[in-house]
């Protein structure tokens, strides 16, 4: 039985380790992988206190601090959490843990394109949802799949390195922020292809080509590229807490300001709330905060009060 | 005119300023002083993708940062916040500033005693509120001012270092929870001064005693003492925009998930607002987010809609 489970091993849920280790607290992270959207990111200059940083190496200094203070980290995915009586099943492929008490703080993923072997193409050329290393596309030929701000921003940043782009959306009209529709015009490079979906990535050790049908006149086409940009969205993959906790409309997970859901017990933190703006900061200041809530939950269910953790800036 | 003022230079405000400053906005920080509570932490380990590091140290970076995207810091405080129609005027006693926008970031002060001479004291054995340098109070005769968390917690610190501890409350009985009052009666070297308030401290370079009286018998009393710890709370002192914002109960400023006051274009982050569990990561978090939504405000007003704010951790 663990104290605290925290699903996520992202900004926001390694500094909620952070958080509970040192407060003393039983602490296993479950995630599919280490770091999120932060380990993905190449260079961060806004992150408070450090300065000019790789999102892989500020990620690493949050699991080294993690660890130190106490916390496992597991690779699973969690498949479903359901509640027995006053505590917690964290169930995986391989296991099923239990806690006292659970953050969730498994943020966003980049939604697949949803084409065959999709996973494959992730070490061949095929990108989603942030570019950093712009390097990477000088002088390419380039696919960005999608038709919101990420896609239409990708383009615009790609743009004066890349030797060719194409803009492949599904509908008839983008659907991004009017001002970045009206700047696609000045790009020389872009062709865009409208009414179309993706139907296959093709070629042997890096992709070599994209195959797409034009869903009006159904007709395929297999266009060269050396590159593919994925940038169709985020989604929140929630499934597995379906049944438990309240969702908004755009299922962000429902938190108070003290970062507790609706079930007692059951906190989140970052990317998967309905506060807006998804920053790195943001993230760890939730999953602190969601710590410490998880934490005050815990003393007082034992019928302690929690000591001295209110004020000033107390450890 | 600015686009945003922001009142207060510690963990909160100089993130919100990091963040208004890289989006182009144009930001003036205006503070009593560098670095608030952070700036007077000795050691900071749970401060996320950083480790060990000293608070003044650790605010400096911050301020660096600020500083690099080209916040401007003006250290005077501020006495009041007008709105005039749609934009604000923040006044200072030497000068009055005006703004679109103005983010609450002023934090909490420890509170004084109250005594004369009281903010000379301070650079002579006077402390306020967080021990973190016990080998200050090595071999030291103490006197600790107050009697609930923060002192009783305090004298629990200082006890295997100190020589001798006096406790010192204007009430019958310490308001600390009880878990540290328990614990008062293990420390040998302690003696309580119950219904006692401080009229004075005594010496020359330094701290030489204290002069209490006691409320009951009216007697005044001297105690030879090293140094003098002040646990007497803290106060947000916001009465320069009371006439604005709403607060609750304990004077905190509401705001909603975005950070935002009831005041269309006020802001506030930080030990400010409602939110519970006082840390720098958490007041960092809040910083971004209110400069994040100042600027979505501003750039709704000005009849554009924000440019990619909203998804992954794009700058």
């Amino acid at each position: 039985m663990y104290d605290v489970i925290i699903i996520g091993a992202g900004a926001a849920g390694l500094t909620a380790g952070i958080y509970t280790g040192r407060r003393g607290l039983k602490t296993l992270i479950l995630s599919k992988d280490l770091g999120g959207q932060t380990a993905s990111t190449a260079e961060i200059e806004n992150y408070p206190g450090v300065g000019r940083v790789e999102g892989s190496d500020l990620i690493d200094t949050f699991r080294r601090q993690a660890e130190q203070f106490g916390c496992e980290i597991v690779f699973q995915e969690v498949t479903k959490v359901t509640k027995d009586g006053e505590t917690f099943n964290v169930v995986t492929p391989r296991e099923t843990y239990t806690a006292q008490t659970i953050i969730l703080a498994c943020g966003k993923t980049p939604r697949d394109l949803g084409i065959p072997d999709e996973m494959k193409w992730k070490t061949r050329g095929l990108d989603y949802c942030s570019v950093w290393d712009l390097e990477r596309y000088r002088g390419k030929t380039v696919a960005v799949v999608g038709g919101g701000n990420s896609a239409l921003d990708t383009v615009g940043r790609i743009s004066p390195v890349a030797k060719k782009i194409y803009v492949i959306h599904r509908r008839e009209g983008f659907t991004g922020e009017k001002i970045l529709i009206e700047r696609l015009s000045s790009i020389d490079i872009l062709e865009k292809i409208m009414n179309a979906t993706v139907l296959s990535l093709n070629g042997e050790e890096h992709i070599e080509s994209i195959t797409i049908k034009d869903s009006i006149q159904q007709e395929e086409k297999t266009i060269p590229v050396d590159a593919v940009f994925a940038a169709v969205g985020f989604e929140l993959r929630t499934d597995f807490i379906k049944d438990l906790v309240v969702f908004d409309e755009a299922h962000h997970v429902c938190v108070d300001h003290t970062g507790a859901s609706n079930v007692p017990g059951i906190f989140a933190a970052g990317d998967i709330t309905q506060t807006p703006h998804k920053q790195i900061i943001i993230s760890a200041g939730e999953g602190a905060r969601a710590a410490l809530s998880a934490y005050q939950y815990i003393v007082r269910k034992a019928g302690k009060r929690p000591l001295a953790v209110d004020w000033g800036f107390l450890p």
